[in-house]
């Protein structure tokens, strides 16, 4: 691994599979199925180890395609879809896959339906449900909901709600409360179009913190995750990991030191890290990261301070002295977000050796 | 270009050409030619049509080979150098690229000068000097200088700065005193190491800021400069350009509406624009970048204010009602930071038609 040129993605598949087993068994004892969410990994090594070819959730059609050429089969693509997208959906549909798309309109709902029958497809949809202002969806009460639902005719397939701001709870019982929101404001969703006398086969919720937070889950049919493959230090500041679980860090070499302004520099920038910096408005500010030796053991008080586009700036949160890191010294840096941070890389670096692909585009 | 789907990286070659010509017309004046930094567009086409095959600068070792496979034959590595990476610069220097390595450390020097000698290959070097405690480089009164220099050999080539800090200089008098200072502080670097009897034949300095303030460039032998080609609202914000000069953008689609709130939601998120929120401290802050129709007129008080991976949210900066943007409607953000927005993207697509590629990894 240390023979490959610094800065790359480095995977620590024990990490991985230790994080993958924690939600499998906790979806066990819901009695719901996981839809990995692919968008954080982008890799289809990374799908069949956690999750073999069970459902998946995607971020864009490109990844659709892509997991689609790797045989996955039950794919949800959970961004609201743009009309002129559709041409791309029916290919997936008419390749045998069975895609899902996403949608909180009238005109949507309305361009889809137009175009499924003009094209003899059914064209299958989930409306998506707001359940905290995070981004979109229709409000639970809003006329809109049955009004939807109606014009997607037999192309509805369910409804689905993401706790999007439960990336800003801070304590178990915020969390808690969050994922129980998420499943009711769902639940009452589905019960809704049913009671407009519509068919809601799919009760779809998830996101990573509520997916390790909920205690029930009844009514609800599939449980969506991502991040919690890799997790991160947004992940850590919000209780839902601790930094030993990070799986996903990025390997880094020391390049140069300003001992007057007490910094070591590395050949990691924000091009290796990303520009993400989640935990800023956290309890815990961790800069562009936390620093580890190239082993995972985390080096205390040590901080990515600092991030040019091929440059880090490592120095110490207190102020005391940097440890002695020489020039040519390699280094982990665990990343805020892990979804933006493996966005920079084309390939995943495994501790002990090999390497997995990672898709990216549109 | 409305045919590829969004989020694509869209090129304005007409602002690229004028952009590229006021530069150069700068430097003609001032009498000293530009060594090109490609780290921005990672573009053989983007370099090619700016500076032809002039010498250029680098940011990564990836970099340097990809141009030199272009026939790029004067290239400069300006981050500092791991002596881990001096087999490949080794096979650029064997393969008849004049390939240039940066350093700031005696340790750096030692590596080098003694790889050079095992390998009977002379490894030009410049000295990085610290003009303004941005990041790495040795202070011009730093007994180190000289002894940088004589340890190098005949390997050593000349002295660099680069004005980081004037990315946060705020009016035409500080820009211009953080070039005159970049100047001094290279020319004097370069007078120290000539006082001790060694030679120092490349007095190099830069940064978009500095290359457009500068008057007096006496005694430097090349500028290099890289943001200038697209811009961004960063340089818009310390006054180097107007945001009509910006030629990157990335074109979006409206995918949504949250009308209570005043949002427009786009399938442009933080995987297309960046995460770069870099005018987050200046005197306006742009969010994650100013909003324009697809023909590049820019909406006045539409901001992109939020990003998911794969969503933007569009909203106005006063509070007044967004405007009728309907479901589809093609448009441009406008990004703070173009090195950074331009990295999440694969391939420039052309305003008028057309492809041209981008080159990443390390």
């Amino acid at each position: 691994m240390t023979t490959v040129d610094t800065p790359f993605a480095l995977l620590d598949t024990a990490r991985l599979d230790r994080n993958a087993a924690r939600l499998r068994d906790r979806l066990a004892v819901l009695g719901v199925p996981l839809r990995l969410h692919v968008k954080t990994a982008k890799s289809v090594e990374v799908a069949r180890r956690v999750h073999g070819d069970g459902p998946i959730t995607v971020s864009t059609l490109a990844e659709a395609e892509h997991f689609a050429d790797a045989g996955y089969r039950d794919v949800l693509y959970a961004v609201g879809l743009s009309p002129h997208k559709l041409p791309r959906v029916a290919a997936l549909l008419r390749r045998g896959v069975r895609l899902t798309v996403l949608l909180d309109s009238t005109a949507q709902a309305e361009a889809l339906t137009s175009f499924a029958r003009e094209e003899g497809l059914r064209v299958p949809a989930l409306i998506e449900i707001d359940c905290d202002g995070h981004r979109g969806g229709v409000q639970v009460t809003d006329p809109a909901l049955p009004e939807i639902g109606r014009t997607l005719g037999d192309n509805l397939a369910g409804v689905l709600t993401h706790a999007g701001e439960s990336y800003f709870a801070y304590t178990p019982e915020t969390l808690h409360r969050a994922a129980q929101h998420e499943r009711d404001v769902a639940v009452a969703a589905a019960d809704v179009l049913r009671g407009a006398g519509l068919a809601c086969d799919i009760v779809s919720v998830g996101s990573t913190p509520t997916a390790h937070a909920a205690t029930d889950l009844s009514g609800v049919t599939e449980v969506r995750a991502g991040n919690y493959v890799f997790f991160d230090l947004v992940m850590a500041g919000i209780g839902v990991c601790t930094t030993d679980d990070l799986a996903l860090s990025v390997a880094v070499t020391v390049i140069g030191h300003q001992h007057d302004r007490n910094w070591v520099i590395t050949d990691g920038g924000w091009m290796a890290t990303s520009r993400d910096r989640g935990t800023q408005a956290q309890a815990v500010d961790q800069g562009y990261g936390l620093v580890a030796h190239l082993d995972g053991a985390i080096i205390p008080g040590l901080v990515m301070t600092g991030a040019s586009q091929e440059h880090g700036v490592l120095s110490t949160r207190d102020g005391s002295p940097v440890p002695d890191l020489p020039l040519g010294t390699h280094l982990r840096i665990l990343p805020n977000h892990a979804c933006a941070t493996a966005a920079q890389h084309d390939r995943y670096h495994l501790v002990g050796g090999g390497t997995w692909t990672r898709h990216r585009g549109w």
